[in-house]
């Protein structure tokens, strides 16, 4: 599965390059992750569960910037799943030219909610979670 | 009791318009505020009551633009306290020159937590919140 | 003319109270505020003429707070319009419910950004704004 | 060289988990960065020649979570310099107790302001930026 979500550059937004701030980026992309989850419907199945998800590591490339008028499209899918943890690819690029602006890896494990531990990422849950990548693949 | 906080301008806090964003003055302002709590002993007070401050109205003047490189005084003190709530005054100038950048009212009722409902600002609350204003005017 | 934008309540928007933060709302608000203008074809008129508008107060009431799940319409007017100043009407409601969240008055001048300086609001610039107020009055 | 910041958890640093939120964290790496930069006396150099520093890669990892209360260390140093670009090396710890909160390495370029491109790290410019790998060994 992969989700594109959309989303304008607006004045606060940017900084004093006149260019989007590095932490926005940021919050970009948590927004598409949180429409990748309600698309996916699987905000319901990891909650019934007591299950949270914990970003370990974003490692974020720069390659041009975005400035006020550009709409972006920050495009999301689950790119590997190990077995203590998970990666989501995203993708963002100016909408209508497909320039790119920047791609991230985030890192995360799945947490317990109650014991506060990381679980492995085994049976019911390992397959739910590979659901995604396979899917990921037949879009192609 | 008064309180000056220092903040300096950074490029992330800049917008479009290389002048520090509407939204963010209310970040300052609301560090302002801890510090002038920090200060005054009351978040013990309020805390062990069960107390907790809640904003009903913010009215802001955006009187000049302040820019990269720019150190700014915020000034809080206690302005008002009447019997349903109280007001927190607090100015916004540049660091030096005093030019007078944004000042604000920030209006806030007394909630206790259990409840969640907004308490009546008497008795020892009362007293507590009187004095803020009385050191106020000592200091000038 | 009125616009109403709606916006889903994020992790990242929340604070320690589990609240929309107050500074958030004003980034909401800013986005209605752009949303509008891109509908009513204004920011072209006003860039031809090279004026910007520059906010100069905001007065905000906070009603209930939004949370998580909350997808939030935010509703703007023009709803003044004075010799030196104009002001935008917004309110925030929970989605569905109606529920009030925030209003707010937005006061801003029209800026020559070649003086820096505002400009009265009169002749085309003045008839052009009123017929926002206009239009608002005949959506009733 | 290397510098420490102090960064003072407030309740709008947080987000819905009550932790600090991700983004947020760049915003405190930034703010270290420039108080690094202010106290190495490089801000005018680079300025001087026409010089800007700009981010093409953050890669960071969270281990543990701040919240409320918690007093931040940022320690900043320059910890790579390559023949197109350049490494800071920046950790977050906990005030006092040293647990370490997440680390992050931010790659960066020099452009040249005018003609927009990256410059070669070469020359005056090289041997200014080594000099910073120096000083931060002879810290140890």
């Amino acid at each position: 599965m992969s989700h594109t979500s959309q989303i304008k550059v607006r004045g606060f937004h940017l900084d004093v390059y006149q260019h989007v701030n590095n932490a926005r980026y940021l919050e970009f992309l948590e927004e598409a992750r949180w429409e990748y989850l309600e698309d996916s419907g699987d905000i319901e199945f990891f909650q019934s569960l007591g299950l949270a998800w914990v970003i370990v590591n974003i490692n974020i490339n720069y390659r041009a910037s975005a400035t006020m008028g550009h709409t972006l499209d920050v495009k999301t899918s689950l790119s590997k799943v190990g077995g203590k943890s998970a990666v989501f690819h995203q993708d963002i690029s100016i909408a209508g030219s497909g320039v790119a602006i920047a791609d991230a890896d985030i890192t995360f494990v799945v947490l317990n909610q109650k014991t506060g531990k990381a679980v492995p990422i085994e049976g019911d849950l390992l397959e739910r979670m590979q659901s995604h990548l396979n899917s990921s693949k037949e879009e192609l």
